[in-house]
């Protein structure tokens, strides 16, 4: 007698997306073709916290349109979460509870949707799981604005994230140029990416020719000194009468403190967190006495789905798809890849690599990106990121605004008599 | 014998918006209409300063397409300048100045774009020239995100600003619950209205039904009390799982002076400007322990044209047309307005406004438009804001980005010989 199917295992992971709910899409609706091998997709409230608290949502009960509104929603529609599991060795309590709650649920199949640290998680899912004698395929959905995972040209999330910076700038930058004969001299947007520069460099890709706007980037991989910075900004002005700059918001000193944390206190006392352009703001305000404007994107440049790339859109479907598909061929431990086939015209496929050599490993941005004089990007990096922000896909509009889906999340009843302390 | 067709000045005035350029464009396309009347159309360089140095572009050396452009391009294609002439008895140096460059270059109709202190500027120079034995026809084109003019049921390059920013904060709030369980729980973003809440109370258009994000509004026309606000946001919290609040950058204490300038200093001792968002969120860290993010969306809000309102774009386009008719029928010392015809469906058209019943004078957001206990909006504020976000018009996209037109701006050669010192 054949193995009846199988459920499956679905969360998100860490920071989410304008787009990681297509990937979701694509996992859902990918598994509901597949019904001889999957049963049910159980997703995880809140991510890996759902499947230890045994607080799983039964995606079966959403509708085939509900789940391709996911396709045009941003955030994470089962919630995400900022949970690491320990390492086995050290604490094997959290493994044993996932294995009962999969067991119980007859989940056989994991599919972790995030970044680095999930990875990790994904890898340890699969050696484990082996291990204690329930094999669980367990397969990785890359995720992430910060693009730093390895083995893959590009991560969902990040285009979409890269072609909202980019507008944003360019448009910034068409209105200080308006103002600049009598008012504001200089605009800095801050953008993502403690460690990697990837989205300060897509705020170059504004810069369409030389001379145009943003006229200078300040990245994470360059330690920041200020006298050169300040001749820089007073050049840009001069010459063009304003200066735009895009800011990475984790900016260092160079002896590796944060810009941001520059020491300043608030009005009660406090040390001031996060915001590195205003800090700068106020360096050219008091050097040079350039009036300044500056914005803080936040959330919103990983938010903003009425701006997602459209290429973004596709591979963060298709990585939800493939994990399926490898994973009813029997492939675990592995993250699904998107590989690069040509720049002009942009052509990508889907692969995969193993997540040994995944998990824990960070994609830095080439140096060779960055352009001599550390201030833009080269001409090499114009060509890995533009075909990552092209095309459109809106999503639908009600009422003059975009409208998002909201899922009703029904909850599995549980099956086990034991609640996890987190 | 009839009089020759005389020329026409137009000029951007103040903080520019993503339609003002759509405004340019229905003056210009408007009086190529009207060659009988008008010749050329001359745009100040910087706006009124293009007037005084005698610094004028001859629009009429750009293509039908490319004026055409204008109006899905945001910022101010000519410039605009923050410049505030003196009263005529105080100075009448500049007026004489003006004056002189309009006799120079034939030009009798005069269109400003601008807000109220613009108003005031445009009915001085109907007023003044004719006292002089000169007389222009000087018609105001009403621009401002603040939507505060009087006289006008809306202002171009508001409605494109609200939807916006209500578009941002509903995207953030998707964002927001995705992470609240392991991570952060309230978003915080700063929009403009220094001294009046229209933008504030548009970030309540994201929520569509109770309890909704935004969840929390704080309006610059309510003293901000720390208390019951952060009773609030606990309240939300406990029962959304997270709160997202809008905040207008002029959130004032009970004592009139500004949130954001609580004295704070940076590293270096400076006083810190701008940013009251920031303040609140430590706040909510220091008080209620909270984790907290915010963004700032300065000129963005403004800019934004990749998300403008469609009816903003039409009513920007139309006020300029207007103008042209109105000045060519002989109307002077009047503004454009917009007027409300029926709200739903939304119908509306084009009126006028004497100037000196539109100058120095701003419309205020109706209390009845804010929520009894002062943190949200009211049905009737809906009901008024809501057509003014419909209708989408996207801009022309090249290689992933906004596509922005770049006028030329070829100067009109100097006839004077004399200089003017601003």
């Amino acid at each position: 007698m054949p193995m009846p199917p199988q459920n499956a295992f679905y969360a998100q992971s860490g920071g989410v997306t304008a787009v990681i709910n297509a990937s979701a899409a694509g996992v859902i609706e990918t598994a509901r073709q597949h019904t001889g091998q999957i049963g049910t997709v159980y997703a995880g409230r809140h991510g890996i916290l759902g499947a230890l608290t045994e607080e799983l949502i039964d995606t079966s009960q959403e509708s085939a349109a509900t789940i391709a509104q996911l396709t045009h929603t941003p955030g994470g529609a089962f919630g995400s979460a900022r949970y690491q599991l320990p390492r086995f060795e050290d604490n094997r309590a959290p493994y044993d509870r996932l294995l009962e709650v999969f067991q119980a649920h007859h989940i056989r199949y994991f599919f972790y949707n995030g970044g680095g640290d999930s990875a990790d998680t994904c890898l340890k899912i699969a050696q484990v799981s082996a291990h204690l004698g329930y094999p669980i395929i367990a397969v990785h959905v890359p995720k992430t604005v910060d693009n730093d995972l390895p083995h893959t040209d590009c991560c969902p999330g990040f285009g979409s994230a890269a072609k909202y910076v980019a507008t944003s700038i360019r448009e910034a930058a068409f209105d200080l140029a308006s103002m600049a004969r009598t008012s504001t001299r200089v605009f800095l947007l801050e953008v993502m990416g403690r460690h990697a520069g990837w989205l300060t460099a897509a705020c170059g890709l504004a810069a369409a020719q030389d001379g145009e706007a943003p006229h200078l980037l300040l990245f994470p991989e360059i330690p920041f000194e200020e006298a050169p910075w300040l001749a820089r900004v007073e050049a840009a002005v001069q010459q063009h009468g304003s200066c735009v700059i895009g800011v990475s918001e984790g900016l260092r000193h160079p002896d590796g403190t944060f810009v941001s944390a520059a020491g300043g206190r608030d009005a009660f006392g406090h040390t001031l967190l996060g915001g590195v352009v205003p800090v700068l703001a106020q360096r050219l305000r008091s050097t040079l006495q350039l009036p300044c404007h500056w914005a803080v994107l936040d959330y919103l440049q990983r938010a903003a789905r009425h701006l997602a790339s459209q290429t973004d859109v596709q591979q963060a479907y298709a990585v939800g798809k493939a994990a399926v598909e490898f994973a009813v061929q029997g492939h675990t431990a592995v993250m699904v890849t998107i590989v690069r086939v040509s720049d002009q015209p942009y052509e990508w496929t889907i692969g995969m690599a193993p997540l040994e050599e995944v998990a824990n490993k960070e994609k830095h941005m080439p140096l060779a990106f960055i352009s001599a004089d550390g201030f833009h990007i080269t001409p090499a990096c114009r060509t890995y990121l533009a075909p990552l922000i092209q095309g459109e896909a809106y999503p639908p509009f009600k009422h003059g605004l975009p409208e998002y889906v909201r899922l009703t999340n029904r909850a599995v009843p549980k099956k086990l008599r034991t609640a996890f302390t987190l």
